[in-house]
């Protein structure tokens, strides 16, 4: 990112201001759009507040900029410099189109990220980087060129990913596939995306988990589907409950995620595991099982996916590499039927026209390099429970009484009850202020005084520091 | 991919038989699903039709499939072996949501290209294997290891390929930018994507020049968008069609191919390039400038893009690695207005979280390594020079008098007009008869008696043999 240069003669000011003329004029800032507040850009550009306004006294004074009390600085109009311009009103073309922007709660959480990244993080679901196996890594890379080719991948994915995969999936969750009926896609994301674009329509009901990661999805509303929630209990979701909800609306698919829940870390009662195959069976819906968990199991005894029991293939399982390895290889899977896998390939190139091979190559040799891949998992439920135990007790010791949390048994996050009652906006910004992030439950459709912990971010060390700053700001709420 | 074992002593219609009912109940194929027919099972497999037809008697003697004359060979339905399964009626589901399967020529095209690997290739567009800089990638992958994050990365793309790609743009194409309004996206394929997606509406018009690879991309037609025409001539686009196309419809956008447009291979005129810029302006109507060939152009004298001379941001500027290196490593890049990249960015994490950064990163390597990436270059353009030239004197040798084509300056494609009348779909089959592909203009949306030749994908040595072939289905039609 350009930055002034502090040994130069010349002014940061005006360095500031011919950067940003340099950007008006390539386009970056359309006449007529809205420039960067001062305060923001001189966060960005790490000056002084004053030595922006400088810079923008300056472009005013050139007549490239004007600034209007209520509407603040933006690129001058119609008599722009010497030739007239006029732009494309962006806002218009920004404001068409199906995709819903991400709801302001993640939205607001990503920005205090990016701008503060020591913040204490229990709010993204994603491993500290000591946690991606990067010597693992390193040593496939080092040891084994990627010698394949370098053109178009097959629309369902490299080949030999696809088929390491088909017997990872059965040395370890007991699913059965082929290659053939595995879709490799960029993380579970890309999945569930595709499903909610290609099988389904807008108006159609579909049942999801309440509280659910679903809920944080715009691609959901995006998508118009009608959400119904399933509550979830303990043990999970209950049979009955699919059924009455089935009564009274016409579902068409069911979403869950059985092992870890995200958010509550549940685990579905597996007693529970057949009768919804039967239920889904007799009712003919197709149910989505999103798996990232499974694997992190702290004891390795993780349930088995409900896909290990579908014979009738009305199973559409969805697993990924992002919580278990690397989420910037940006690797997810799903294992459905024939039918399903081509129309998905089909749609996907519309959209991408695929994945580069080089990820799914390294893919492939990890999880084909089997110690290489067991020892980092088990080193990663390790370190994993650790952070759990050491979160519990900051709970123990910083919040008696005031919450209620379960352990979970597996996977990144502890879903917690707050006992006094709390504004969600309120409760993050006085976090925020005292340097922690969580997530406020609402964001998982939940009612207010819930939080989402995810404990696979922070360092073990400012775990402690994190919860008691946590505890500072709900006195203040 | 699953083959019998020729060497073991059970015969091979049983173990066929074995892999099919395993697939039957991994659910791959769900009860009242269609099986693959005799023939195309058999060539997947490689054994005779008998042995498939003796597989399929031996599965429905056991009842797990049934056959009727005229619905195929479908998995049993209701009463299922021993336990009766019910299965979501797929079909229905996959012809949900809002995604257009691929034109059926494409289909046609991908899937004999997919089953016949030796047939002579005019229908790719895409570089030939030798045409990777495979020693450049190796050599960087063995110097030096990737050692930064592994994590999920930032929605716009990894930042120091956009700062790579900003100095890029400056040096190769003079087009002005900075890392903050450059978007890294899947090839120019997902640029476009997330154009038409978030944008734009159904029901909106949109300008693209006739013929055009737009008609070839389904995205267009998903996204509810009105097509309309603007005629190519030899010098590109005329900006007076552009005028009295916009009198006549409310055109909200307008998609070009300015440098080596795709298929024709023309070049549009400089002088225009200015008049278009100036007629957008007017308007207040975005350009959509997808700039895929111009360093290949033979000469090394491609006109500027568009984007170099839009100082009022009206230009989203979309380029791409796969055809100047290697489109196995899906990196494209949108040049925008900050807003709009933010938007783009924004929805594009709804969709599939973002980019894998290892290619991104091996993309900014390669880029940044100055000499490596410019032999690179130098060398692709007498490639495929030569290329162009094998193809321009066996046109001459075997088509004289029945074809017309126009020499492209650039870019992977040659146009031609063939003189007597022939049907699209015929001429197609004839060829593949005889060993060559290639594109039908149809596909481009123009009359009939056009074909696409991409000259990038065949060897010099088949090129002759690929057009004499072609010039001998010719006869046939």
């Amino acid at each position: 990112m350009w930055k002034p240069d502090r040994t130069s003669k010349k002014p940061l000011y005006q360095q500031i201001a011919e950067f940003m003329e340099r950007r008006i004029n390539y386009g970056e800032y359309p006449p007529g759009s809205v420039l960067p507040s001062e305060r923001k850009l001189a966060s960005q550009l790490q000056v002084n507040r004053s030595t922006i306004v400088q810079a923008y006294e300056e472009l005013r004074a050139s007549g490239l900029i004007e600034s209007r009390v209520g509407f603040g600085t933006r690129v001058s109009g119609d008599k722009w410099g010497f030739t007239p311009k006029h732009a494309a009103n962006w806002r218009l073309y920004e404001e068409s189109g199906a995709f819903l922007p991400n709801i302001p709660f993640i939205r607001r959480i990503r920005e205090e990220i990016r701008k503060n990244p020591d913040i204490i993080d229990f709010a993204s679901g994603e491993l500290s980087a000591d946690l991606f196996p990067n010597q693992a890594f390193q040593k496939l890379w080092q040891e084994k060129p990627y010698l394949d080719h370098w053109g178009y991948d097959d629309p369902q994915g490299y080949l030999p990913l696809r088929e390491t995969l088909a017997s990872f999936l059965q040395t370890y969750h007991g699913i059965g596939s082929t290659s053939s009926s595995i879709l490799i896609t960029s993380g579970s994301q890309q999945s569930l995306f595709l499903i909610t674009q290609c099988l389904l329509s807008a108006g159609d009901a579909v049942a999801i988990e309440d509280p659910s990661y679903c809920y944080s999805l715009p691609m959901f509303q995006s998508a118009g589907l009608r959400l119904l929630r399933l509550p979830v209990k303990d043990d999970g979701i209950q049979p009955d409950d699919l059924l009455s909800l089935y009564r009274r609306h016409r579902v068409r698919m069911i979403f869950l995620n059985p092992n870890y829940q995200n958010p509550t870390g549940t685990v579905l009662n597996p007693a529970h595991r057949m009768k919804l195959l039967d239920a889904a069976a007799d009712l003919g819906i197709p149910i989505v099982e999103d798996d990232p968990f499974s694997l992190t199991s702290f004891d390795g005894n993780a349930p088995k996916p409900l896909k290990a029991y579908d014979t009738a293939g009305n199973v559409l399982y969805i697993g990924s590499l992002s919580k278990i390895a690397a989420s910037g290889l940006r690797i997810g899977w799903m294992v459905a039927p024939q039918s399903v896998v081509h129309r998905l390939a089909d749609a996907r190139q519309q959209m991408d026209f695929g994945l580069s091979v080089i990820p799914q190559w390294i893919a492939a040799q990890f999880l084909g390099s089997k110690t290489d891949f067991e020892d980092h998992v088990a080193s990663l439920r390790k370190a994993l429970l650790r952070k759990r135990d050491l979160l519990a007790s900051a709970m123990d010791e910083y919040l008696k009484g005031e919450v209620d949390y379960s352990l979970p048994q597996g996977g990144l996050n502890m879903w917690c009850s707050i006992h006094k009652k709390v504004d969600d906006f309120r409760l993050l910004e006085e976090g925020i202020k005292r340097g922690v992030i969580f997530v406020p439950g609402s964001v998982y459709g939940s009612k207010p005084g819930y939080v989402r912990f995810s404990f696979s971010r922070p360092d073990p060390e400012s775990i402690h520091k994190g919860i008691r700053a946590f505890a500072e700001g709900l006195k203040h709420c």
